[in-house]
């Protein structure tokens, strides 16, 4: 599918937009494509996109004091990812983003997305429910690490994610949900 | 202060409204007051509502299956609370809101709200940024409790809340850093 077509067909699950209004959207959007393991985001970056996905696997994460590796996000196809700290707050970036696959995206600038919001009712209604969204899904990820029960929080991850498993290596599935490799193993055989 | 004036001030931070329109949006909230220990959501309830607070300090939370409380969010003064995943996806609710000292509130319906964004852009922008900071809020917490090193942790907390420390009891602010009383005692004697 073209990439226009997957974002209109993305966006029309939200909000109403004629021929001529999605044209104009989709005129600020801008396709790239990564490689495997590419970074699209660096800690200290400067951030002034935010990225749609239209194939392939991203990752947001966090390196902590202790050099662990956390997993903030996986980002799959019609996902939206950035640093969105950095992005709306206009600091430097304190998360990663990169390709956990080949990748295409769509990008779009934090100043963009404003303009949109500001000429279109019905883009700043997309985007309100968009990050309310990611809102509850964050607040989600909150509950489930400090729930300790590890199965449960496994169970959960693959019924949100069930392409998740064929998609990600073991090691990643266990940086999301903070145990080790060997905890994991006994909850995917269990 | 009157509780409108609180609303009309806090709104103009991020949109401006006619004298007519803001009073049409005002007379979508109600009142409320609470006392202290009582409960404004429970886990279980069906959730209708969002609450500005007025005064006073709220807190959200959720017990964990070792029975283990764990504190969400505060909520100050012009801060916003609910369980917006029951909320806004119409299920039960999952977390605790309650309230830490006596408080007054302004409530809003999920109907209302929605209403109000449809029907005022401008109002449909404030939310839009409301969430928006929610969300990066959430993903600090999020990196907060990824990160091991408790004491920056708590250090991170008492600049974001400068009021906290006076307001709210040691053994909940415990709760939200995930820590014992007794390893908070070192923290803020050190």
């Amino acid at each position: 599918m073209q990439a226009e077509e997957i974002l209109k067909q993305h966006l029309a699950k939200t909000i109403s937009l004629t021929d001529e209004q999605f044209a104009y959207v989709a005129s600020h959007f801008k396709q790239q494509s990564y490689k495997k393991g590419q970074a699209i985001i660096s800690e200290g970056d400067k951030v002034d996109h935010e990225y749609f996905v239209l194939s392939g696997c991203l990752k947001s994460f966090f390196i902590n004091d202790d050099v662990k590796m956390y997993i903030l996000q996986f980002a799959m196809p019609t996902w939206w990812a950035s640093d969105y700290n950095a992005l709306y707050n206009q600091t430097r970036a304190t998360i990663n983003l990169d390709c956990i696959t080949d990748a295409e995206v769509l990008s779009i600038s934090n100043a963009d997305r404003e303009k949109l919001c500001n000429e279109l009712h019905p883009v700043e209604h997309f985007f309100r429910w968009r990050t309310n969204k990611g809102f509850v899904a964050s607040q989600k990820r909150l509950l489930s690490f400090m729930n300790n029960d590890a199965k449960k929080r496994y169970e959960e991850l693959m019924t949100l994610y069930p392409a998740l498993y064929n998609m990600v290596p073991k090691h990643l599935i266990a940086a999301y949900l903070g145990v080790s490799r060997e905890t994991l193993s006994r909850l995917y055989h269990s």
